[in-house]
């Protein structure tokens, strides 16, 4: 469904997520796309809670993009993915999608950046983080020739 | 862990349900509880959304009583259950328990009824839900003697 | 509409608040009792951020019954009251109802404790809570006779 | 604080806004430039629930560009904007921003598109809003003058 996805999370649509136009609240598929990024960085290792209790550090979102196509709707089985992902130093850009089955739903551009909790300054990214992004791009890079 | 749950499901704990005390806010272990209701429901048939399109109905949560004994905190792996159930014409008790591993966090019995969403008046619990129960609940009858 | 009551705080219902069934969801009702707490806290003087940055310590939820009479839809204003309030050294018991004019939806008995943010540990609840609360019941009891 | 706004929302920060990073959670700011429009357009007579109870139509939002620059923190009083609007037959675009005094925290600009509820067609915007936006830039270009 997703041609070379770096990852992808199989969501559900709960009451929760809905509003009374009886699909997905337009908020609330940043959520969605929260979760995945969350998996996503667990599935090579790093866990939000322990970089925050061991290095002090957050990842926030600075910037979105957010484009809605089509709704989701209560029951709907979702795909949700990093399509792909972009590294530099400080800051790191990720195209995140939307499916139900083969149709996109909606798709965001979001850029990511890491803090210190206690004083909130900008600090490079976790060297996990970048150094997955980079061989990521290249594999993909690698594979689409 | 849950003996006897008739039914479990397993939930992470996002950015998005904890707040500043970095544990799960209060009102979001009620999210966790609907999403497990919702597929217990799912698990022998009963959709949501099929419920409101065929039939106009929604099932509503009308009394519940929750115990917070401890805090579920980001990341945390739960499981929370449908611990029992009981059935009458126009509504049903259900005991739904959080657990982290072992450690129960969170403890409440919810009441549910039907309502016609177009009238929001009380109507007769689907039987497919009184049915069920009423199974479980002799097959658990029968399970503890 | 809510007599006696310690304080009352005018909310609207937004599309946030909604689900699929056109009413507000049964979580969110928790949230709005929340809100009008912060603000009978900020009433007499009790910030939350305050009381961590400065004390380390955090009002948590311990206990909460919750009766759903009516829903609440779109565009309703509400009024969330704390009707009354009993407190002892480590914990303290409200009465919260959510009225929509003189109707009302939703009544709630709920407990609260304070504990250490850093180590989840009970304290005793601060001095400015009980004291200000001790009052207002005797206030009660005068007005009463 | 924000020339020339269209509209300004004050707003209070609570727990149920923050995550365990201590500021509010990046999908909420959505949800508070939600409560503005939904208040702008009360401000001149369009109420949600009249407009799907009567016409069968709801807002969307089809595109947003969120731009994060500081964070919100819990207890904060934030000013929300309409900054300014353009309308089209089928679609507005509405800058909004987030104040805390005279502090930028968020900018966004948002798309709107009318729907058909049973549907999900796209409909012309309501007149009462198109009417309104051109009103007001037409009052904007003169006050400039």
């Amino acid at each position: 469904m997703a041609d070379a996805a770096l990852f992808e999370l199989p969501l559900r649509v709960y009451y929760e997520d809905t509003d009374l136009g009886g699909v997905v609240y337009y908020a609330n598929y940043l959520k969605f796309m929260e979760r995945t990024r969350t998996e996503w960085l667990r599935s090579f290792g790093l866990e939000n809670r322990s970089l925050l209790m061991e290095s002090g550090l957050i990842l926030v979102v600075t910037r979105c993009e957010i484009e809605y196509r089509r709704a989701a709707r209560m029951d709907d089985l979702l795909t949700v993915t990093v399509q792909s992902a972009q590294a530099r130093r400080v800051s790191a850009k990720l195209v995140q999608k939307i499916f139900r089955e083969s149709e996109l739903l909606v798709e965001a551009t979001i850029e990511i950046a890491c803090i210190e909790a206690a004083t909130h300054r900008i600090k490079p990214l976790p060297e996990l983080i970048t150094h997955r992004i980079n061989q990521g791009s290249l594999r993909d890079a690698a594979t689409n020739q």
